[in-house]
């Protein structure tokens, strides 16, 4: 191993790209966000970014799902996705080819997840679930301080919830009537209250739904996963008086059942804001140099 | 470690008790089954069995919920239950003092998913779930060969699950008016059809709801756990028209989604039958007894 070196890190978005260079401490050293258009176009400027770097290894959170079945032939490839230039596309090959250097390939999720156990609002914990509510729903999951894939990846935001019976929001999901994402995404909140998220009032009754759904699948996801932490992150969680609404409806859900810790100790902000899914890209680079 | 010694395991239910001693084979040497009454009684007679076995180590699958945090004060304790004289009770501290040899602890169906994966439905992966659907609805997980725990340990058959809008039916379960087991256990479909599970007619269109709650249950534990299989046991499940229900309801819930395994290699009843947890039991036994 080198003794000194720096690391790089994607995290590749469904709207925007952003790559940054960091030393071996994890400060980061440069920084830029290019706009998602299409793999050569994006790519080439991540590229133009890198050349100025020598960088040891790169950690990549990447919009999902993805491949991240070792033993698959589609290996680091995208998979179904709405954006049709990437479907389909291998990104960790194309990565690979112009790099030559370890490469860590995970959802953009799970390395924000992975961000935050090591050092964000899950550190000293074994486990956490992060779990983002924004232009979608997703979620990242670490245990035993590994990111967890499971066969395929966890796919969080697309749980079916039971509905509260007063709505009868049709949601936006284009695969179910019912999903968390479909019914409690940002765009879902937009188009129940025909207005941005960030607009409707605070006492406005589409926050009580907004916090039952949430608090449902943090209950499912307790039940299931039984983590350390869950941290909630993502543009419709800026909402200052979304987060205790949510730990309320939760106690009221599990009706004690199970006793989980503390909520104030386990339902927590995200700390790193933007920053997960780099840091946790730092950290998979340097896992990845380390476990060369 | 000893060249030829013994293994011994516990099935601990809520009605029976089965305890049994195998060569280090894992070949059954003798069984008993005794009914579950106080632990005092219950693990006596149990004591009675293995008095006349030299037993190396032993592996005990439980009722839950179990405190399974090695850092807890009450480790090893059986947690709320209704079942009052076993509420509060350190079994494993019970077991510990009587026997003074390595025992592994935990949940009855997490060493029969153990069991399962060694021995049974699993064999070859890396990951399983398994579901038991019977008196109440409960399951195992396995991930990377072994029991999954998190902080505490899967709780799967009280998540919540969304209604088909004909269901009307109050559900059983004292604590959530919508969850798994509440809906679709055993005494569930009973009170339904008014008659015993196994004599409802196959084509009675509660097992369509049946199949609809079970499999959206698969759905979402799929969708979070991303396992390598399904394991269906219970005694509900012996009703041999209810899997290919089950498969296609996953189908058409999952909508594409995700792609799934091809459905009839990912949802499987269960090999072992009976003999799930004793087995699995067993395999920890001696895996306990490797790692002293």
């Amino acid at each position: 191993m080198l003794d000194t070196f720096m690391l790089g890190a994607i995290e590749a978005g469904g709207t925007k790209f952003i790559a940054a260079v960091s030393d071996q401490d994890l400060n980061v050293i440069d920084k830029i966000s290019v706009p998602t258009t299409d793999p050569n176009q994006t790519l080439g400027k991540v590229a133009d970014f890198f050349s100025s770097y020598s960088i040891a290894a790169m950690g990549v959170g990447c919009f999902g799902p993805l491949d991240l079945n070792h033993s698959s032939s589609t290996y680091g490839y995208i998979e179904s996705t709405p954006k049709l230039a990437w479907k389909g596309f291998n990104i960790l090959g194309a990565l690979q080819a112009q790099y030559r250097i370890p490469i860590a390939l995970n959802t953009d999720v799970n390395v924000a997840a992975f961000g935050e156990l090591k050092r964000g609002a899950a550190v000293g914990e074994q486990s956490c679930i992060y779990i983002t509510v924004g232009t979608g729903i997703g979620g990242g999951v670490v245990v035993d301080q590994q990111i967890f894939n499971g066969c395929h990846h966890p796919e969080l935001g697309h749980i079916a919830v039971k509905r509260l019976p007063s709505d009868t929001f049709a949601g936006i999901c284009p695969y179910h009537a019912d999903c968390l994402e479909g019914l409690a995404s940002g765009p879902a909140l937009a188009k129940r209250a025909n207005q941005e998220p960030n607009q409707i009032a605070k006492d406005d009754p589409i926050w009580e739904l907004e916090a039952y759904y949430l608090a449902q699948a943090i209950v499912t996801y307790s039940l299931i996963l039984s983590p350390a932490k869950i941290i909630l992150g993502g543009g419709v969680m800026q909402q200052e008086h979304l987060l205790a609404m949510v730990k309320a409806s939760v106690s009221q859900q599990l009706n004690h059942y199970i006793e989980l810790p503390n909520l104030d100790n386990y339902i927590v902000r995200a700390q790193l804001k933007n920053e997960a899914a780099i840091i946790g890209g730092f950290i998979l680079a340097r896992d990845a140099l380390r476990s060369e």
